[in-house]
């Protein structure tokens, strides 16, 4: 069985794992104050070509979601995001549970507009009864998004523009950014995500680390206080550096955007193989997560090899599902996986 | 001016004044424990007519459907409501802030259907990653709706159908209750909803009273502790008594339906002038919220006279908008409006 | 049977009920925005002496508290209060409902004191591990505190000055705020609150008004979006009106003080009686509330004519209780407890 | 330098990390539903004798105690705690702002007895207002404590009596278990815990793993939809199976307890030697926090060569401080420690 779930199905990057290895008998001071996070803190701060930055490294991508905008909004504040947006759908009410509303748009493609959001913000500012409503004060969009898109330097720029007007912080989920900054069509790069946004953060879990993030914060009104967020909603690791380990790793010789362009380049393979087989696109992006429709009968044969997961129904034969590459994604497992499509479509 | 955009633009009836006057220098204990709201406690549970309901008086709405979501719902639980449903629109986030996700359904004039709600229960159900979602617990129904609706006696057999089922509460908002149970197509009664829901709340603020709402509680479960949560989200009020006199006053003598006829009486006939006059509804009801669709610039001349209330853009020339009849309103004032309707639509 | 045990055993003050009787039938707008309002903010303003200060108005206590400390705090940070604190004990934890943890201090005669305040922000400030700790960041003190004890001029400022020099909100909580101003010890008056309180309130509940709390709020960082926070924590009333109705007739003639002066006469000699009856006082003060250490046999026998409410036990044989006068408390009560307590005194 | 500050200087044990180097390879399933993670719960039912125990992997210890405690209350309920529980100082208000009040108790060296709950309980039981105070529903102790002392079997029995008796939950928090199980004085083990608390849990970041705590719920009421609350509160890591992989290398060979008895017995040594040198200690106990008091002046010498934390002034010139042991001790290390303090103590 080949497992293509998700893009956290392997431990970490074998150079990763060797500096834990030979980092694990120092001693250091805990709770991120140690010399590895400041370490990759300037690291960070570098490759994003500002070193007024805050960064701060945190252990997953729920609690990073809850700890930003828990800290960032006053209890009358929301978070503007997409319908499809993670922290609408895939984190139990966590934003909630910190007391916020998520003020859900329509998506495109996993995607919201600078529009959608003007729009959303004159209605609450021209009703009448507008303190009868949550106060929209931060737009959060994920980048690549849940259907593996990405946003363009224009769209960004306009959600920068539209938010800096009406007052809002701008906080991108990077957890899967690697796999966006390495995609054939990315326009973005971290100096350029640092100027648009208040806030954003680099996904390690996904993209080569044993787990952490690491958040990034132009804004100074949100790097005030910013630690005490953190031990409050439970993100400060006592051994925390583990995780500045882990992100001069990936940080301190380019292997994180290295370790992205692989798996985008075995996604564009696969999904070219899904489509020369004859399965369309849900959704066409170029990162690592692929999204074909395919008959039901064909997955449950793949389903004997192959791990995938459930996306959605499309109609009464056919379902969309996921296949994800990774940094630990293997050429051989791919090349099978392209081979058993092609013998399948002929079947067809 | 005349004022016809809500029902509470003036205090309280006559008879419910007079009770508050009359009883004004009894020495009674505080919080609820007294004799007046034992007996309107005892009075509404005769009404539903069974004894073994707990009833409790609460100041008004938001705080009423606070309490009762938050007492009801563990952390990880939400509340399924309408799109349009007060608590997902306009309580300010009162709901997200006691920490608890709105799960909000699409709406048909402000209603929502069993199966809607079994199918988001089976789509949680199903779903590999369920635990990852907010787990639904209760149903939110307001009767009569944001846009004046009422539910069937079958509707809300299916809700409550559909809600044991998969072990949801179903909790019936009733700020304007009595208007629903007055109105000409009513199918409802209050031993109907005793039987049909885990709670819900017979309004005040808008039939009658100067403020306060009866919460009625039928399960069991919802009835523990339930003076805890008043208290702790500040609906406990010092003078409890002021809550029980109205009640009293609202329901000895069969105060609160009578007047609420009054208000449907005169909606039904000014409806009926609209319509008359040209003015399609944008939702058809036959309780105190009328929703006239209208050409702008007739809607900026009746707005010398008449207040109402802004519902939504209809095209680029009309708009909905809102007036509400109520036990207040003097059929004089309403025939002055329809007087002015007929001028105004022989003026188009 | 006599009721002495709180402060609000009766209705409202004669000529508040009157207004509210006359006001009636009147239309307004509603939730707070009316002519009534506007009227009873002005009237406060202008005993407060700054007409830039910020009047809400909230129908009850514990609403009031939380809303106001809700709406201050981020979510890392607590506020200071006596362990005696109405905050600490006796609102359900609703200001831990609302995510803040009360740092509570110990109390003399139910109040704090700058130098407690010093102590705290100091251990706070050079605490190692300070970011594992709640940020302090207001300070909430009662006046009269739940002893009936009141600030004199001095400790007030020097709350005043460590909360400026330590960055922190005072909120004064006046539940009963017309007893302590009416006391024959009191240094302070409204000018005086205003400038030293970040946000005060102007407790009506227990002073004349049926219900109401009229909050003063003289920083500007509080005042920003204040009503979005009431209307979410359910204390914005539907017919705001009647707040405003109420605080016009409590404040157009100086009624509040005159009805404060009159419970606190009777207090007076309460106190006196009761100390020439033999039973020491657990608590020295000169507001309404009123602390006699009494045998329980005598309390036995008083308690046949008499309601007021137990406080503490003192020794084996003692305990200590609560006798409350307020505006509505009748002198020939008064004079009947005076009696009775002569007549046990000599029985004993 | 060498560093006693804390239990967490260092990364984990060899064996841990051998195991997680061996397993990075393997493709897996995220979320904690992998073979490690039910491998190493069994492991933990086995050692607890009952194998209809729940255990979940959560990444730390703040955010374990406060998934455990708000899956477990309902919003008005609180939990107990000694003054200095981990929860109730250095949790940066964790608890609060999950919505729940800390009901704290005077303590004696870091411990509270089943006579302080149960007096608790009963003022909560015969207050007349006892619905405007925060339920008791959860005692939350620590064993080992924030001073290193353990409860005896006596003393945990009787507050497993006593929480059966009131209907509270008892909550063990073993962040440091082995250091307590295995220390010299120590007559608790898993067996009996598993019987004695509804819920505790085996913490591994301090104890040879890299990060990790192990939480055992015996009773059912608080087994239901607990994975729901850990994705809530971001405790939920998409690479589970680091957790299930460590407590696999801590439970297989018993090398818990076997690297737990290492520290303990370092620290025997080490409070012996300062014993000997003439520093008493703050707080008895035989676990691995040491806690001396020593001249100012001394600990100023002392920290130019060690690490060590500040805990508390105890008069002008004294102070205790914590000296911590750990699975990573080595003895070479306190052997010079010791050999310091000889020289120090026939220095003064």
């Amino acid at each position: 069985m080949i497992l293509f779930q998700c893009d956290y199905n392997e431990g970490c990057h074998p150079r990763v794992m060797e500096k834990l290895l030979e980092t694990n008998p120092e001693q250091t001071v805990g709770y991120g104050e140690d010399e590895h996070c400041a370490r990759a803190a300037g690291l960070i701060r570098k490759a994003c070509g500002d070193d007024t930055l805050a960064v701060h490294f945190l252990v997953g991508g729920t609690q990073t979601n809850t700890t930003v905008i828990a800290a960032a909004l006053r209890s009358h504040q929301g978070v503007i995001a997409a319908q499809t947006g993670h922290i609408n759908v895939h984190e139990t009410g966590a934003i909630e549970a910190s007391g916020h509303k998520v003020l859900a748009l329509a998506h495109r493609d996993g995607k919201i507009s600078a529009s959608q959001v003007a729009e959303l913000c004159e209605m609450h500012l021209h009703d009448a009864s507008f303190e009868h409503t949550v106060q929209p004060k931060m737009v959060y969009i994920s980048n690549p998004t849940e259907y593996g898109t990405i946003y363009t330097r224009k769209e960004l720029e306009a959600l920068h523009e539209v938010c800096r007007s009406y007052g809002l912080y701008l906080f991108l989920d990077g957890a899967r950014l690697g796999y966006g900054l390495a995609a054939a069509d990315n326009e973005l790069d971290l100096p350029f995500l640092a100027r648009c946004c208040d806030v954003f953060y680099i996904g390690g879990t996904k993209v080569g680390a044993l787990f952490g993030e690491a958040v990034v914060i132009s804004n100074d009104e949100l790097k005030k206080d910013f630690r005490y967020h953190i031990k409050q909603r439970g993100g400060m690791l006592a051994k925390g550096r583990l995780l500045g380990v882990q992100f001069e790793a990936l940080f301190e010789d380019g292997l994180y955007l290295e370790i992205s362009r692989h798996a985008d380049r075995l996604a564009d393979q696969l999904r070219e193989a899904f489509k020369q087989a004859g399965f369309p696109m849900l959704v066409e992006s170029r990162t690592n997560q692929i999204f074909p429709v395919m008959p039901d009968a064909v997955l449950e044969e793949l389903g004997r090899d192959y791990g995938f997961s459930y996306q959605e129904r499309v109609d009464e034969t056919h379902s969309a599902v996921r296949f994800c590459t990774s940094w630990a994604t293997k050429e051989e497992n791919t090349d099978r996986l392209i081979a058993d499509l092609k013998r399948l479509a002929q079947a067809v």
